[in-house]
């Protein structure tokens, strides 16, 4: 382990943060709030810890896989350390486990709060709690990538652990190129975002706030109902958005590209588009009753079934009173999740399509044992090292679900209450069901069940193997 | 797919079905009931039909994986919709749905129930009841290929489509030799248990029938409190057998072969037994103000712990009223299962050991990836076709479980009610949680939800890929 160079992001990093706190700094001066100075205090003291962290640079450029993943797992730990101090200093949330779980429920874009009030928040920690979506959704070291000039061959490896899914794919050669492209792709939707609720009657402030919880598919919301209290159609504007930046990037670059061909090809794509319109059917027809017209029963449908699939986490309405096929359905999304290279979470839905076809592949097999066939994604085969990269995420993901799930049974809340809070923060969501439903929220567990629970939100944002590897002996031998 | 040999095959089994019932019968006869009427009855129609099917030997012998799989899992099939009918023409069970839940419970050594007072069952049905458990643990097409001569060179698909496992050895080069020392050493357990228990004070038709159903694995008690009312001493002989019927029995080949070195080097059955340990001593801490004295509290724990990992399903109290940290370790051990090649079911010890050793390795490959490493178990490697096995296995489990959780959701119990209910059934269990627990059963579900359950108990018991078999159009084609 090169532990030089690892300072030295580590420093990088909280510089960079200072940066990110200047903005909910700003919303404090403009509402002329006290709690402005907790954001002062934080950023003199990241900028402090982070020059002093990356003032020498490292002689040894020796980076490898091992490296980058150790790397960017301790950077979404510092950051949200750091993160969490505004919290605690302004005493808006005085438990420092309380405040570093709204922070790493903010950077993983998890949204799972510990909050019984958030409109007594002052609008600069809202607009933090915000903000930590946007830059957890397409990652703080993808943006120090498109922005900051590092040298060295590690962008790549920094890149693959920090984005989601099976295979990461360069847009273009250059890795800092691509990151370009992702964050003003992201960038872009976002503004779109703000203007169209902004220009359709939500204030601004709601705007940028929900836009930053739609965009890195976060869930915070900035009053107590979530997204209940607004106007139909503002919620039927979030609800496209959740769904479109639950699709894979990549198609948008393709667009960009005027590739429609393949956009309309990809399988991931049209498999997640499919399995939204089944569910949100399925779910209105089996809420109808709970509505007083059908349109409603839609709208309530295919919001809950776009912000939990791309673990968004948001709610127009408390879907712990649904029948139990839709409660069922919605956890069976949370574990679906979003497609991969976009800035949701979960198992990714490419994922899933692999392993189905693994299966139907095994099948044929026993009929045809002599005959050679591939397992084939978009037209290509799929590689030997994705199958098995895939594989071993899903049972490293199982592990830690149940391991999840038998510390958390300490407090000895219900077993439907336990599983869900695990899905929830696992999959990046948010609300799960019980004590841990859309209108409660996860301030009754145990400071030691909070820090399971935040160990389970980074490693689902980092796709496990990242936060596995701090843990592994091995990796922190000096080379 | 050869038609005719898979028409023979379901012919011998029904002959040898009609023999089974001759016990139950003689049963009957002793304790001069009625019901051995219902018996007679089934034998003459498993013999008319049996010998229908099996009067023309086929003329095509060709025979591969997808006939051994599909044999395999329309013999349970139909094995269990005639080993049915004494229920229904007794009248004990009026329902032909909730008889043939019962028959397949039983046969697959669930033990799962739709009976709500067992004890008003006459005796020969009770035995019939625990005698599936026998037939089903070691498997009837290994009994028939134990003593019966069938010719051709199917031998071995019909074995490695019925044993549970990830990879199905051969104790001596012929599968007729290893069927018959397989049956050997599951019969002379079976009679030790018998002799113990009734030694130390059980009556005999109690002494058989438990034993029927520790050896099997299945969990079908006579009285309606299971194991609960039989005195402490009953209880411990019971739990040592669970737990030695979990066990691998290529061990006791081993041990017969005076290779003592070998077991106790076995991996997967020290695994088992650490486990056991493990989660009996966590269970008996947490549970030990519920009980006047430890050693009780040890003694429920080991025989929950026994029961739920070898996945019998017996009960000595009422589990689902312990604290939440022992249910869900329960739960837990629902999945991991007894060891691979034991009469238990699950996912397999084993197979557990198989994905924790891909997670290590992926780990170990990420820091040093120019480093080849072999997944090993007992010394040698794992081949690269038992690792896609496992992997693919897990996950075709995992897609059938999350479809049957869906499908069952529409009779609206709650959740942990349907997941236990899913698990207790694809795990060959019995007894969930909630709606499902020890003291309740699965009599007020649906229909079509117990439709779904027997899919999955036959799905758990045969591991998966001879049931899809059933389902994939593929298979149904002439060669």
């Amino acid at each position: 382990m090169n532990y030089a160079i690892i300072r030295y992001i580590l420093g990088v990093v909280l510089k960079f943060e200072a940066l990110f706190l200047c903005l909910p700094a700003a919303v404090g001066f403009i509402y002329q709030e006290k709690t402005v100075f907790s954001f002062l205090i934080s950023i003199l003291l990241c900028l402090a810890v982070g020059v002093a962290l990356s003032w020498k640079k490292p002689e040894n450029s020796v980076f490898y896989a091992s490296e980058g993943f150790a790397a960017v797992s301790l950077s979404w730990i510092v950051l949200s350390i750091f993160g969490a101090l505004p919290f605690c200093i302004s005493r808006e949330i005085p438990s420092f486990t309380d405040a570093l779980f709204e922070t790493i429920s903010g950077f993983t874009t998890t949204g799972a709060s510990i909050l019984n009030n958030v409109e007594a928040l002052s609008h600069c920690t809202l607009f933090w709690r915000s903000f930590t979506h946007w830059i957890g959704g397409m990652g703080v070291l993808v943006f120090i990538l498109a922005v900051f000039p590092m040298s060295g061959g590690y962008h790549m490896y920094l890149m693959k652990a920090e984005s989601p899914g099976p295979s990461v794919e360069k847009l273009v050669p250059k890795v800092k190129n691509t990151a370009m492209i992702l964050y003003g792709i992201y960038t872009a939707m976002t503004l779109l975002e703000i203007i169209l609720l902004f220009a359709t009657g939500m204030p601004l402030f709601d705007s940028l706030t929900l836009s930053f919880g739609t965009a890195g598919t976060g869930g915070f919301g900035i009053r107590n109902d979530s997204i209940g209290g607004y106007a139909p159609h503002l919620q039927v504007i979030i609800t496209v958005f959740m769904i479109l930046f639950g699709v894979n990037f990549n198609v948008y670059y393709l667009m960009l590209c005027k590739k429609f061909r393949q956009v309309f090809h990809s399988q991931e794509v049209l498999t997640y588009l499919g399995i939204i319109l089944a569910s949100g059917l399925i779910i209105a027809f089996n809420i109808r009753h709970i509505f007083p017209n059908p349109p409603e029963a839609l709208r309530h449908a295919f919001f809950q079934v776009g912000s939990i699939i791309t673990t968004t986490g948001y709610g127009t309405t408390d879907f712990n009173v649904w029948p139990q096929i839709s409660k069922t359905l919605l956890v069976m999304l949370m574990f679906i999740g979003a497609c991969a290279g976009s800035t949701g979470g979960g198992i990714k839905v490419s994922r899933i399509i692999i392993m189905l076809k693994s299966v139907i592949k095994e099948l044929f097999t026993i009929v045809h044992p002599r005959a050679v066939r591939k397992i084939k994604m978009d037209g290509r085969s799929v590689e030997h090292d994705t199958l098995r990269a895939v594989n071993v995420f899903v049972v490293a993901y199982a592990f830690i679900f149940f391991f999840s799930l038998l510390a958390i049974a300490w407090d000895n809340f219900d077993f439907t209450t336990n599983f869900t809070a695990v899905a929830a923060t696992l999959n990046n969501i948010g609300p799960g069901l019980e004590k841990v439903g859309p209108t409660a929220n996860f301030a009754s567990f145990s400071p030691f069940s909070k820090y399971v629970l935040m160990f389970d939100m980074l490693t689902g944002r980092l796709e496990i193997f990242p936060m596995l590897i701090l843990l592994s002996p091995v990796t922190w031998k000096r080379r």
